[in-house]
């Protein structure tokens, strides 16, 4: 049972964004950016950053929508699963790598990314730009879980949620449109 | 030594802003709705939970400026150190005791908050809105916080860099202006 009044066919962070449009704009906005805008990362990998940093908090609805999503992208359940348990021996490029290590540090402190992870990344062809994105998307998910838990929000049982959440976030980003989340109701 | 090359005029979380403009912009926006927009906490008040959640995260940069700008509001310094110390025993309202309670759960995990916390804030006169604002201005400084220590910016150490931020950001709250960090410059 939520802590607060949210539109009970809205589960998860989706209610919460809904109850107050006015900050959820700049949310959203900020995640259009980061995760649909233009980058030299791909869609998936920027997934990948938010489930790892989601799966850290153990956030169940920001895990399984992300995983979801980088699964819908990528064609295939093996990435992201992997990437969950054991970033160094996932089937993810080395920078990649070294990008999902800096998030996880971010997840529990800032504090905790080292000049070596930055080193490693920037080693193995990371951007000074991806870098920073990396952090921020690491940050922003360590906000989103923290609403989506802290107000104790409806998390779904059924998989089949997940996959209709990730064909609405591929096909339509995460800006706010009217009809946004019909296919979600059941 | 900042791992990205921020402005070095522009230390803890300013050169981070002014280094991508794309992603700032909804930082600052949603910063200045929950900080500055309408609503029935004061500026002190949501300075405040600022404050115990960079202070939770051991973030010297985020501490020293909130702390700044709610001496600032306050007029005096007793209640931001207090509230740093001991919510329990600080000279703020019992709501306010229950939402920077609220606040300290939500710095560590969203997971922390618990039904008996919101019922308390709400036995002392908080309403939904309030409780909404103070998880998210929580959850908000999770990301700040991580940004300025995950990035290792520049923390300046004299007082008086402090007190000039916290005129700034009373005087022009927190939407991007041109002529900004003019007084930050020595």
């Amino acid at each position: 049972m939520p802590y607060l009044p949210f539109d009970e066919n809205l589960p998860g962070i989706t209610g919460i964004l809904n109850y107050r449009p006015e900050t959820a704009l700049p949310i959203r906005q900020l995640t259009q950016v980061l995760l649909r805008g233009e980058s030299t990362l791909t869609e998936a990998e920027r997934e990948l950053i938010a489930t790892v940093v989601s799966n850290g908090n153990e956030c169940r609805f920001c895990t399984a929508a992300h995983t979801a999503i980088a699964d819908l992208l990528l064609g295939e359940k093996e990435t992201a699963q992997k990437v969950k348990e054991d970033v160094m021996h996932a089937p993810v490029s080395d920078k990649m790598k070294c990008l999902l290590t800096i998030a996880k540090a971010v997840q529990i402190s800032g504090k905790n990314v080292t000049p070596e992870m930055v080193a490693a990344a920037r080693e193995n062809g990371a951007t000074d730009l991806e870098i920073h994105d990396t952090v921020l998307i690491a940050a922003l998910f360590s906000l989103y879980n923290r609403l989506v838990d802290g107000f104790a929000s409806v998390t779904p049982a059924e998989p089949a949620f997940y996959q209709r959440l990730a064909h609405i976030l591929k096909d339509k980003g995460y800006m706010p449109s009217k009809d946004r989340y019909d296919g979600l109701k059941t």
